[in-house]
């Protein structure tokens, strides 16, 4: 099985890129809505966290993981990978390299929560790979709630993008990564107001890439992998709301499981 | 020692009242940061994050407890009340209270969390106090997060404080209940758009005013309680912000402890 964790729900646009790219594989999904969000909380939280949520996709058949939150994968991979025997996809390295791969410039933009942001990880990473990058990051923590209230088409929306972006945009980047697992569900007002040049990276499409690559390279690990689609869906706490949010965003039925952790 | 709890630090805007108004007493705050917000989640996970934390605030010598945050009042005083030996204070009795005193159309507003509001307990326990109240209630899902992003100022606050109260003002209320530790942080932005006649209550105001009351009620426990100036700062997670918003928000230097729970 193919385990996938997240802060939440917003996890679920990585799910989706799994179906659409990998579609034989079992997925098991662990959201921890329970202690959502992730983004404002410290890196020792962060990571007691993730490492709790990664334990629980393997106990329930996780052969592969991939952290679909951009925080976790920024504060907590590194801890993952040393205390967890099965291979561990993070969203922050594929995202890295495919913003290496499309700028033209090398003036790139990062948006994210305010832990990604501080963590300074796509900063060291992405100047370790090449020192001639201009970077311009910016913390957006109010689009998770406006997604999560679903007001992505209000002007409200709009004005506040606007207002994030807008040091960005006078820089003028190239390239803009999404890093944050939610950004995806506003990419078209991002794009607006950014600029139609701007090219968008977002990390989920980038990560499953990667898990396919990887499965490819070792077939040992891909024949052992549980073929089927009655995936797993669990959730460490249920309301109305995370039931319509993970139908709307996963663009299909899905039943949610509630498991607490601790 | 009064024992305060939160699910972050809004409650801290209680705490300021208790400095205010009964300023000799002893006082230990936790605020459960490393599972802020409490406001999305469901009322089983509310309820056992509120037992822990009263629990932890017993353990720590409180003799009465408030409950600052309102959706752990609305949910979780019942089971509180039942489960723990000392006196629970909340916040929305009080509010209650004191919007029935001061209406004087008899039509009341109350915003709140969503899990505030959709725990229909004002509506209920107003209803049941007085059948002819009109009753208009409203979910800010986004003051929280604005408020911990310090934009009150900004006009993407005003908007959407605007579209938040506008169904309020259209059924001319004349008394707003305030059922959120953060929105009186943003009073005055709330007051200007709800317009200048209508009344806010502000509950962190009447919940000390109450446990000063019963103080003089029980010259037992009030001779009993401890007194000084030393008051303890538990959260259950710190970053800078945290430390930031802290001291802006009780409008003194504020050393914050971590203590985690589970």
């Amino acid at each position: 099985m193919i385990g996938i964790f997240d802060s939440g729900i917003g996890g679920l646009t990585v799910v989706k890129e799994v179906l659409r790219q990998l579609p034989n594989y079992q997925i098991v999904y662990f959201g921890d809505t329970a202690r959502t969000p992730y983004g404002s909380k410290s890196p020792e939280t962060v990571t007691k966290y993730a490492l709790q949520d990664a334990q629980f996709l393997i106990d329930q058949g996780a052969q592969i993981i991939i952290v679909a939150c951009h925080t976790a994968s920024a504060v907590a991979a590194e801890e993952l990978k040393k205390r967890l025997a099965v291979p561990i996809f993070e969203v922050v390295s594929p995202a890295i390299r495919k913003a290496l791969a499309v700028t033209t410039k090398k003036r790139l933009g990062i948006i994210g929560t305010s832990a990604t942001i501080a963590s300074g990880i796509y900063q060291r990473r992405l100047k370790e790979a090449d020192r001639e990058l201009e970077l311009i990051t910016q913390a957006c923590p109010l689009f998770v709630p406006l997604v999560e209230e679903r007001w992505v088409k209000k002007p409200e929306t709009k004005m506040i993008a606007r207002r994030y972006l807008y040091p960005l945009k006078l820089k003028q980047i190239d390239t803009l990564v999404l890093a944050c697992t939610h950004y995806p569900l506003m990419r078209e007002i991002i794009q607006q107001k950014i600029g139609q040049r701007v090219k968008l990276v977002d990390p989920a499409a980038e990560v499953v890439q990667e898990v396919g690559q990887y499965l490819k390279q070792h077939p040992e690990l891909e024949q052992k992998l549980t073929r089927g689609q009655e995936h797993k869906f669990y959730v460490s706490d249920i309301t109305d709301k995370t039931r319509q949010s993970a139908k709307d965003w996963l663009e299909r039925p899905v039943r949610l499981e509630k498991h607490l952790l601790e």
